[in-house]
C-alpha cells in the first residue's frame, strides 16, 4: 500500500487506472470505513482510500480542529483491509487557492443541512474534486451519512459523472450504536446512553409497521423521548427513500432519519422501512 | 464527421479517446467558432463540437426561444473546419431531471452577472456536464466572452479538472464589430452603427496608453459616449486580468469590457491592455 500526500503523485499513480475504487473519509477509521474499503475491493482496483478533514463542510463553531487525526493507526488498518493507494493530502494541497467555486446541492437547508449551514455544498464540493482528482470508476460512501449518500448519488447523476456509486450499510456496535468517529468524543456515561438514538428509530419503525399513519405525530413523540432522556435534538423526520421529502400518502419506502447531541457530541442516525403493501409481508 | 445526438452515443464514441478537443457552442455558428474549431484540432483529436442552447443560462426575458438555432448549416461549417464529432443533445436529453445542482461561481454578479442573474451558475453548470459527459484533453472557449473564459478557467482549476484550457481571439468584422452570433439580430441601421461598441473601446484604450489614469472617469465618460449615440448600455469596465476585479494602482495588465444594447439586442466585447512599465514599450 502507498500513501501519497500530494495531487501530482496521486494523478501519476492512477494515470493508467481504468477501475479505481474510492472510498472517501475523514480519517480516524473504524470497522465501517473498513467494511467500505471492502466493498471497493469487490468492484475495482486499484482501492483508493481518501483521508481529508475537510474545513470547507465544518462550521465555524464545530469541531473541524478537534476532530481526530490518526493517520499511522489509520494506514496499519487500511492495509490491513486490502486498500492499495491511500491519498492525504493537506489542506493547501486541496486548497492552493481559496475555494471561491463551490457545488449547490438541493436541500442543502433541510434534516442536517437545516443545522449545518453550508456543510452539503461543502461536502459535494470537495468530493467533486475528489472525484476530478481521481477519476474513479467507482465510489463508495456508507448509509450512515444518508442525507450526504442522496445528495452524492443526485450531484452524480445531474453532473454527469461516470461512475458507479456503491452503498455501504452502517456499521453498528452491538449496543445498536452506529459506528462514527465521533463516538470517540463520548464520556462513559454518554457512551452508555448513545444507543437511545437506534433504539428511538426502531421504536419509531415499530409503530409504523403496526399500522399508525401520524407522521408528524410520531416524530413529535420520538423526538420528545430523547429530549426527555437528555438528548439536545436537532429533529427526529421521517422521510421519502426516494426523494427526501416529507412522504406523500401513497409512499411505501420511508427511512426515519435524526441528529441529537449528547454534551458537545452531534450523533446521527437513521432506518430504512417499507410499508406493507396490501397482501404482502413488510420488508425490514 | 458524425452527428451524435445522444449522451450514450457520445460516450461510446469517445470511449477510447484521451486527447479530445472540444469546442462547446450554442450553435449558429460564424468565422469566430470555426476558429476555435482550427485550435481545437492543432492539439488533439478528435475535434469535438457540442451544439446545445443552455435554457439554464437565460434569463426569463432573454432571447432563449428566439436564439437562432442552425444545426444543418453548422454541421457543413464544422465538416469543413475539421470538426470530427458534433454533439447536439435536445435539452431533455441534457436535463433528463430538473436541474437542482448547480455549480456557484465567483463573481457571478458583476460585469454581465449584475444584468443577467444565473447566467454564469448556468455556463458553469452546463460546461462542467459537457466536461464530465466528453471528459476532453483540451477546451476552447473564446476571449470575447471573456468573464465567462475567465470563469471557466478558475472552475477547472478549482474543481482539479484535467483539462488543459485553450483561448481563442476575438474575430472581427472588417469595421472591428466582434463577431458573434447574435449581430443577426441587428437591423441594417443597427448592424451599421454597432461597430461604436469596438471603437469606444479602443479610444478608453488609447487614452490610457496615452497616460490617462482616472479609471472611474474613463468608464463613465465611454459609457456616456456610447448612450449619446444611442446605445443603452450595461457597462464598461476596466478590470485588473488577473482577478477581473477594479485594477489596482500598480496593475499593468489590465482589460476593458463592455456590454451595451441596440434596439433589443444586446452585445459585449473587451480589449486587453498592458500599461507601459518604465523604460518599456506599450504591448497592445
Amino acid at each position: 500500500m502507498r500513501l501519497l500526500r500530494h495531487v501530482a503523485d496521486l494523478r501519476l499513480a492512477l494515470a493508467a487506472a481504468t477501475d479505481t475504487a474510492l472510498v472517501a473519509t475523514m480519517g480516524n477509521l473504524h470497522a465501517g470505513h473498513l467494511s467500505l474499503v471492502e466493498l471497493a475491493g469487490r468492484h475495482g482496483r486499484p482501492v483508493l482510500t481518501s483521508i481529508f478533514v475537510n474545513p470547507l463542510q465544518f462550521g465555524a463553531d464545530e469541531d473541524f480542529d478537534r476532530y481526530p487525526r490518526s493517520l499511522e493507526a489509520d494506514c496499519r488498518l487500511l492495509q490491513a483491509a486490502g486498500c492499495d493507494l491511500v491519498f492525504a493530502p493537506t489542506v493547501q494541497e486541496m486548497y492552493p487557492e481559496p475555494q471561491t467555486y463551490a457545488v449547490l446541492p438541493p436541500l442543502a437547508d433541510t434534516l442536517c443541512g437545516a443545522f449545518r449551514p453550508g456543510h452539503f455544498a461543502g461536502v459535494c464540493t470537495v468530493v467533486l474534486k475528489l472525484f476530478n482528482l481521481a477519476r474513479p470508476r467507482y465510489a463508495v460512501f456508507g448509509k450512515k451519512d444518508y442525507q450526504q449518500l442522496f445528495l452524492l448519488k443526485g450531484m452524480v447523476r445531474q453532473f454527469n459523472l461516470p461512475i458507479v456509486m456503491l452503498e455501504g450499510e452502517t456499521g453498528r456496535e452491538p449496543d445498536g450504536l452506529a459506528l462514527s468517529s465521533r463516538n470517540a468524543y463520548l464520556s462513559a456515561t454518554q457512551r452508555a446512553q448513545a444507543p437511545q438514538l437506534h433504539a428511538t428509530l426502531r421504536a419509531l419503525r415499530q409503530r409504523l409497521l403496526a399500522g399508525e399513519r401520524d407522521y408528524t405525530r410520531l416524530e413529535t413523540e420520538a423526538s420528545e423521548a430523547l429530549s426527555r432522556q437528555g438528548w439536545r435534538v436537532d429533529y427526529v423526520a421521517l422521510r421519502s427513500q426516494r426523494n427526501l421529502l416529507p412522504p406523500a400518502p401513497e409512499e411505501k419506502d420511508l427511512v426515519v432519519l435524526a441528529a441529537a447531541h449528547l454534551g458537545r457530541t452531534r450523533l446521527i442516525d437513521n432506518l430504512e422501512l417499507s410499508l406493507p403493501v396490501c397482501g404482502r409481508a413488510p420488508r425490514v
